[in-house]
């Protein structure tokens, strides 16, 4: 299948372009290095280098065979976006292409607006695109289980059936972010919706929790791995842990760390959108999963890498800092996750050998790692 | 009370500038005149010249001694809002400052972008102006019925508690919006929805339904009588059928007719912002009203102008046009409308009389109606 992948420099749009390219499929990446450039004017590094994308393309290819073809430029700007869906023809799109920090985009007033921006707009024009030169051809889109934040009912796959003095009706699940970001993620999924129901777009919409590795099934040359971001910005939860404890720096944990989410191993993103790609959502259908395989509080989280650490002999310390976030730190969670599963996934759930591979990747770059990067001091309110 | 009017040259923001300084408040109105010059674009008059707003506000102050002050410019740009609300720091916003018309969101691609781009940074940096310079400042915020759509239950005043598997929780109302333009409108109830937790913001969201009519209370100076569009783009329903009538052309219903709407007249619209400006929303309240005081289908609402019609010796004729839009046009509709009669509304309902009074004040205008404008052809799918 003609796969555009939109966001391909990302933590997750990389590993996907070489994992689809593995599969068969014929790749294009897409991206503007936004997040490159955030991280520069920040200073915020990963904890490695990593190639640019026409570079990792080449490298690809000597180690694999497999074709990615690289097109830079920005998904806002319409008469690049509308080249590239004009001459590739895409079948599927995975859209990755958002600027994807919560904390990045409460920072300050720009980067508000960078991220609405940025977000809403390359959205608009993938869906504005896909209507006028690929009609038929299947959105995956990545939203976040972030749309949900904490509701004390059950969590269901984007949809619900309400019943309400006497009647019902069938809804999208009530959406209220933690973040602008996730509330741009929000907004996608109304655009989304709204041009489903009007333009007959088939769309999937994966609402993924936080993810977690660096290794996936197509990182045997280790300068083909994805970034590995460990500061409070750009990084996620468990992937900063491990990095805090390898440094031997308490684990910040947020206020009292019973925050729970539901996060995925890399592998099984990888594996998710694959599944998506290969079983489109029909026409007019917006398809919504939710794209996690377990639950996890912070302090159980923050538990497993102290345990699994000792036994690798790190010794590992949790600290509770101030919550910089506006969130519930003690709340009800359970989501439902079957619709993935019953496409055929077959999770990896974080075993104590999972999270002790994941230290050990890492642990060889000992020496990179810069410890002002785990808080930067962004606030919510 | 010192109040900001973001929208101020529009068919609610100069009346609602009017009224408001009549009732003792501090009025200062913005406009960049978007409207005008995309009225201009596609060829689009009123039904009679409306002057620009220095010269309405000077008009208001000789005839009535109230003071408006205008600033014309795009709330798009950080400098002019923030210029405006550090020197004026309101106590209320009125913010109308959005392209309001649903079929021009739905022209093509450089409508729809303007739309989501124009709606969505306007009411972003109100946000970040009242956040910077007026944080107790009480946010009104126009929405739209249109937010809803059309569900088969009963549509609360902008909440619902939902009970799910044994558990409940209370969420926003789900929203599903009938064009881009009332999708923007949902954007800005998710933004406003998580800045109002986050930085404890003062809201008041106004679901308002489709208004009508052209005086108030305030114009017995009739050059100080809003717009009266009547063409396909900006012309709301009731207006519209009014002058079609008048003009001896067969009144446009779309499809079946049977789409139901609330509605109200425009002289309800200013009691209805005026007692929400002086009853403000808690701190870190996002309060709903649905705007609306009665409903109609479309066919009623012909039928009506037909009926009022024959007893001002008018000849009434009812035709169906093909829908140009992607809408039920046979639907349950059952919106709860209290809050604002709770707050001191006394509603106008539409009477035999208040028509004949509409139809009267348009009629010494036929001369300048023009029939190409009552379809202009704007197709959703």
């Amino acid at each position: 299948m003609r796969v555009l992948i939109l966001g391909g420099d990302g933590y997750l749009g990389w590993p996907t372009a070489m994992h689809l390219s593995a599969h068969g499929h014929k790749v294009v990446v897409v991206d503007n290095y936004l997040r490159r450039q955030v991280c520069e004017e920040l200073d915020i590094a990963p904890l490695y280098p990593v190639p640019r994308l026409h570079d990792r393309a080449r490298r690809w290819h000597a180690e694999s065979g497999y074709t990615v073809n690289v097109h830079i430029g920005d998904l806002c700007e319409w008469e690049f976006i509308s080249g590239i869906f004009e001459s590739f023809r895409p079948e599927a799109i995975v859209h990755y292409a958002e600027q994807p920090s919560a904390p990045y985009s409460m920072l300050d007033r720009r980067s508000a607006t960078l991220t609405l921006q940025n977000n809403i707009s390359a959205t608009a024009n993938m869906i504005f695109a896909v209507r006028e030169f690929v009609p038929d051809a299947h959105i995956i889109k990545l939203g976040t289980m972030g749309e949900y934040g904490t509701p004390d009912i059950d969590i269901e796959e984007g949809w619900i059936d309400i019943e309400h003095k006497g009647r019902k009706d069938r809804f999208l699940y009530p959406r209220q972010a933690g973040s602008l970001y996730h509330t741009t993620k929000i907004m996608d999924t109304d655009l989304l919706w709204f041009y489903v129901r009007t333009w007959n777009l088939r769309v999937t919409d994966l609402m993924q929790g936080p993810v977690y590795g660096v290794k996936t099934a197509e990182t045997n040359d280790p300068s083909l791995r994805s970034f590995l971001n460990y500061d409070e910005i750009f990084g996620t939860v468990l992937n900063r842990f491990v990095v805090q404890a390898i440094a031997g720096y308490p684990l910040t944990v947020y206020g009292a760390g019973e925050q729970t989410r539901g996060y995925l191993n890399i592998i099984d993103t990888m594996n998710c959108i694959r599944l998506s790609v290969e079983t489109p959502a029909d026409k007019g259908e917006l398809r919504i999963f939710n794209q996690v395989v377990e639950t996890f509080s912070v302090n159980e989280l923050a538990g497993r890498v102290a345990e699994v650490g000792k036994t690798l002999g790190i010794d590992v310390t949790v600290n509770t800092v101030e919550n910089p976030r506006k969130e519930r730190e003690e709340h009800y969670y359970n989501p439902v996750y079957t619709g993935l599963k019953d496409l055929g996934l077959e999770p990896h759930p974080l075993t104590d050998d999972s999270l002790a591979d994941i230290i050990e990747t890492i642990v060889p770059h000992k020496q990179n790692i810069r410890e002002d990067l785990f808080l930067r001091g962004v606030r919510w309110a």
